[in-house]
């Protein structure tokens, strides 16, 4: 007998920014579990969005809906209900709760919340940055729990606690457990059910699911952004191994579920090159059909192992690397004209794997690199621990020293205007632009001839590239407004820049490491030398008057 | 009216691997003084070997010879004695000292001197090292001092005793005065004489070239050898805008003078690529040039701003690099077969120029990872200094905390066999050499199908360099008899390596900034676990028992 229709309705009232979900009782579905026919439509202003339900186990089934700008909201909700030949295991059609309209303001939770970061809507890509729904500016400095939500409820706690002070604003997580060093246990739960042994996609365990999103959930309260690696190679029980028909039967699930939480972002992949039992051309429709069922357009990307993922692909988003090089920030910006995150850059520990035991200082040099040259770059953290809980892949505790540089960059870097882009820089001489230019043209200018210009101009295209990629000076700019050099492992206890003479700028020295940012120079302009620390670490922020 | 013959033969008599020397007295000579028609044969063993003399000034002329193995010795001064029209001004023709005969041994010195590095003789390459002429393994640990002999006598002098107690077997050292950053004031003398208001290499100063040559005899007696520098392009004298035959009027002068001191090497230039005003070819003529003048090939290369050096020219001996990557020793190697300085690497200091202001710890490394890979390395100081008496430049006296380190490797490079060669290492489970030939060929083996080796295959030429250079451990090995790692700024707390287990070996673990040497394990064979310090600038040493 078809149960009672319940809505959560009018207990879950429609608010901007956040999950609005209609729950239905029936019978569980028979044979495929996943694309259940239940779907509805949400109109606002004249513009109609549609999102696909899903079945969350015993027979109970949701629609849900991110209202992601104020206005009047229309839905309706249809499928499933009449489905020939399946009446008795479903519930019957739902009046109220399936046709509603209801008027949505922005912000009106302001009242009762302190932080209230996770009120700012989705994070969309605004031009090579990230801003929130509501305008407000999103700077990812994101951190790595590979497997957090395949362990015990008590670590999942803990990192949940860390994160909370921490100054991360996202957490790669992968879907999937993970097979490999310092993590191979079985977790409790598997995201499907095995049929004849095997896991099966087309069976979702409605208890990981559950478990998966009340963390996305806490991530969310906390301002963090999750995101979410749908495969990855490390895998020994046939999740890198299945079939093109079950990895979308299990991203149809993926986004009927998952995609009006607001925090989610879809990384394609953890290392997509390494899955070499995928053909490369289901990378693209993998990224398609999210494209076409995600209806909100979450963030999304594809990270690598060495060769990067196409990201001029339409419905990718950003640009995801793994590459510990972030001075490549500036090339893959100019190339793809996206945001830029270097999600895997090695991590601070001292683990025996080279890509594992950076110096606490390497990593957040690494940080500052790539944010300085208007990138951003992700923390992980492996150091030895007699439990094997290294945070990278189980979460648990921070131990280094490079979170609190992190947090230090963090505020200097939401203290200046959110469109920091590459500057040009010059080198022997000359802007790298027009150095660039004329390699490529062959053609050298006479105002270069007899110079250091000249001479790099008879170097081989490698080579070229190679030097100019290592003097192209870690600058930054917002216009003429604000001005970034970060010197890396530079130990120069004085240096010279060029400010613009139209205007007048105060001159700050930043120690990276030792956290310090004082002003040393007043109301200069034109070429000025600035009393510096003589040491690694340093950076210099130039502010017009 | 011709003066006396005299010969030096008597108080000087000929030492092996000392510089034998004939004087004889006459009037100066008219026009040309670098091309005196003055030359001996000297006699040993059925080989002649022929050099030419020298004006020293003031009518002093003088043959100088360097043998390099005992045994008795004949020659025969000719030439000038006789000319026709100039018999007035030069001497005449000498009998006992212009022909003579003389036995030598190796090693009579041997009783009066404590310090007898400079006793084995000219440094010659073997294979990609280097070797004295007795024998003796020569690795260079050189430093930078352009303008050392452009300085104050008493800075000289400082410079001097400051090297007498450093770890430096090799120095740097322009003919030519600099003019750059830090040093732009004329010397007190220049290697040449004015024509017309023009530096004129047809008239050598010799007041220079005695000062020039007493400094490289003091660094003789201190086992320094001197890597002349014969040009560069920091000039504002006109000594880099020179003919092509004042060019090899110089190098001419530079040859007969200099070739018997045993501790010269020969750089072409100091960034011979940023000489304008040179045509490239002009270098294989002076490479050419010096091969036939000297008689004794000293060590020759040339040192490039960007652009290497044709490392193959048949008379350059090893390659000399300016390059802050060290890592590229092994492609050096592998390219040219010949010996490896990386001679310019950056600079210790604090200076604003970024080649100028390197951490001590990251000189350190470069080091490290040059020598364990079979290559060499060379230091240089730029510290600011309110006198800007820079080391790199000037002399005086060191201030960084690189020399200790640098000290300290001497001492474990000193330990081990000469022959150290990059060791082949893998990456992805491969042999990096089978990586690279499997690259090349575009065919991939069935064992490596599925596996990373087979994804890294997929990159482009650029990428998979790269990242093979990346990734390539920093391994070298004498056979298998002493196999090395340095860890560079890995930070590992424990590591593996795979020993062959053939044989037993001891495990050594090197801080190469704290400056310790520890034995971890003895014994041992196979794959072993290592327990190392979790910093940056760790070493491993295992020798076979």
């Amino acid at each position: 007998m078809p149960s009672a229709p319940r809505s959560h309705a009018e207990e879950n009232p429609m608010q901007c920014y956040t999950t609005f979900e209609l729950t239905f009782q029936g019978e569980r579905p028979v044979g495929d579990e996943v694309a259940v026919d239940l779907s509805a439509t949400f109109t606002v202003a004249g513009e109609t969005i549609r999102v696909e339900g899903f079945h969350a186990g015993d027979g109970v089934y949701k629609v849900r809906f991110l209202p992601r700008r104020p206005g009047t909201y229309r839905w309706r909700v249809s499928g499933l209900f009449d489905a020939e030949g399946r009446e008795e295991c479903l519930p019957a059609p739902v009046a109220d709760a399936a046709n509603g309209t209801v008027d949505v303001e922005t912000g009106t939770e302001t009242r009762w919340h302190a932080d209230l970061s996770f009120l700012h809507g989705m994070v969309v890509p605004a031009g090579t940055r990230f801003r929130y729904d509501d305008g407000t500016p999103y700077r990812p400095f994101g951190t790595t729990v590979y497997a957090l939500v395949h362990q015990s409820e008590e670590l999942i706690d803990r990192t949940i606690k860390t994160l909370s002070s921490s100054p991360f604003n996202k957490v790669r997580l992968c879907v999937f457990p993970k097979h490999y060093f310092a993590n191979t246990a079985d977790p409790e739960w598997f995201p499907f059910e095995k049929t004849d042994g095997r896991f099966d996609p087309h069976r979702p365990c409605y208890r990981y699911w559950d478990e998966l999103e009340r963390r996305i959930g806490q991530l969310r309260r906390m301002g963090i952004e999750a995101d979410i690696i749908l495969f990855h190679p490390y895998d020994r029980w046939g999740f890198a191994e299945m079939t093109h028909e079950e990895c979308l039967t299990y991203l149809d699930y993926a986004t009927r579920r998952l995609a009006a939480l607001p925090n989610v972002w879809w990384s394609l992949a953890n290392e997509y090159d390494l899955m070499t039992k995928f053909d490369g051309r289901w990378w693209y429709d993998f990224a398609e059909f999210i494209g076409e069922h995600d209806p909100y357009h979450h963030p999304l990307s594809n990270h690598n192992f060495v060769n990067y993922w196409d990201f001029d692909e339409p419905d990718t988003t950003h640009c995801s690397v793994q590459n510990g090089h972030t001075r490549l920030v500036r090339d893959l910006i100019e190339r793809h004209g996206k945001p830029v995150i270097f999600d895997e850059v090695g991590y601070e520990g001292n683990i025996m794997y080279d890509w594992g035991n950076l110096s606490s200082f390497e990593l957040v040099d690494r940080f500052w690199i790539a944010f300085t040259l208007g990138g951003y770059c992700t923390h992980g953290e492996t150091f030895e621990d007699p439990d094997d809980v290294l945070w990278w892949a189980r979460g648990g505790e921070l131990h280094g020293e490079s979170p609190a540089r992190i947090a230090f960059l963090r505020k200097i870097m939401e203290s200046l205007p959110n469109d920091l882009e590459p500057a040009i820089g010059g080198a022997f001489g000359m802007p790298v632009d027009e150095l660039l230019a004329m390699h490529q043209s062959g053609e050298i200018p006479e105002n270069a001839k007899g110079t250091m210009a000249e001479v790099i101009m008879r170097l081989d295209e490698k080579r070229f590239l190679d030097l100019v990629h290592d003097l192209r000076p870690i600058q930054g700019r917002s216009g003429d407004d604000v001005l970034v050099w970060y010197l890396s492992r530079q130990c120069c206890a004085h240096t010279e820049i060029d400010l613009p003479d139209t205007r007048s700028y105060d001159v700050e020295v930043i120690d990276a490491w030792d956290m310090t940012r004082t002003t040393v120079l007043e109301g200069v302009r034109g070429k000025v030398t600035i009393p510096m620390l003589g040491k690694e670490g340093q950076a210099i922020i130039a502010t017009a008057r």
